[in-house]
């Protein structure tokens, strides 16, 4: 299902096309090969000084690690994360040598996630990223190591049918994108009076 | 100049064409009407719960605006912005009404800049995103206000000749991209044991 954005300006249409379905194909299944070129699209994201704190930990639906790390997302997710046929968490690495943070390593690991998102959408994928999940758990099941902390899930998968989600979840999916206008986020010289 | 990645693995031409030059053209300018798709790429990304924490404060060469954003960049940032024809900050909305920190909207920032980056690479433009600068002097340049902090600067304009960059410059400029193989950062059900 395509729910291509409404802008103002045209914009790449892989960009105009990426949304975060929830509706995926249960019978439909991706592989290693299928994948490859979604990380491979992060892997070319930039980062300062070149450091690519980002790291993907990621399982297939049907094995053991799918549904632990399944159990890591709120309840909510579970629902519509369990038809998807990739699980995946965004990790960056937060903790530099001297023990100090990195933050602006989750904002590095956002770029390269947004890579991964728009190549899956090129690719026909579903692919949707959430927040909702337990970062502690997330931790126990990949076994991520001092230093790092999940940033963010996302689920990939085929489209599926929009009825799959009940009556409510289906018009959700369908109801058209909405975003704040560019003069709300955008600003020449100055910041707005407000 | 175009630089196109070494890729293991196909993937969408504007990732693979995306790279950090310094080089602009000095004598090409950028408008409004050629920066409008830039943000509105950026408006379509994703973020948690379509909070759209993304902000940009932008001026352009010739501007006093600009002047005063690159005096906030770090000196050896400074020598390349100078021949850029848009400066731009990335701002991210970090603080909620109850007081916490949002770090999560960094990431979601990131992902907004990423587009950014991948619809100016599109329209030709060299785009380079930098995080060498003083939070503070962005904010009292653009006259940000409390609960906002700056992310990440972004230089914009037409590719120049890299010779302008001095020799040692040129040679930087001109090599070879280089990134680790996504062996070493995306694992398949679990982290690797170290």
């Amino acid at each position: 299902m395509k729910k291509t954005a409404q802008t103002d300006h045209p914009i790449l249409d892989v960009i105009a096309e990426r949304w975060s379905p929830r509706a995926f194909d249960p019978e439909r299944v991706l592989s290693e090969v299928d994948v490859a070129p979604l990380f491979e699209a992060a892997r070319w994201s930039a980062s300062s000084n070149n450091s690519q704190p980002w790291r993907f930990v990621y399982a297939f639906r049907g094995e053991p690690a799918f549904e632990a790390l399944m159990a890591a997302a709120v309840e909510g997710n579970q629902r519509w994360i369990q038809r998807a046929s990739v699980l995946a968490y965004s990790v960056a690495k937060l903790q530099a040598e001297d023990g100090s943070h990195l933050w602006h390593n989750r904002h590095d690991t956002g770029m390269a996630l947004a890579h991964l998102l728009l190549q899956a959408t090129a690719a026909g994928y579903a692919v949707h990223p959430f927040g909702g999940f337990d970062s502690d758990k997330v931790i126990a099941a990949a076994g991520i190591p001092d230093g790092f902390e999940p940033c963010t899930g996302v689920a990939i998968g085929y489209p599926g049918d929009p009825t799959l989600l009940g009556e409510r979840g289906a018009l959700r999916e369908l109801a058209e994108r909405s975003r704040r206008p560019v003069a709300e986020f955008a600003f020449h010289g100055h910041w707005p009076a407000s």
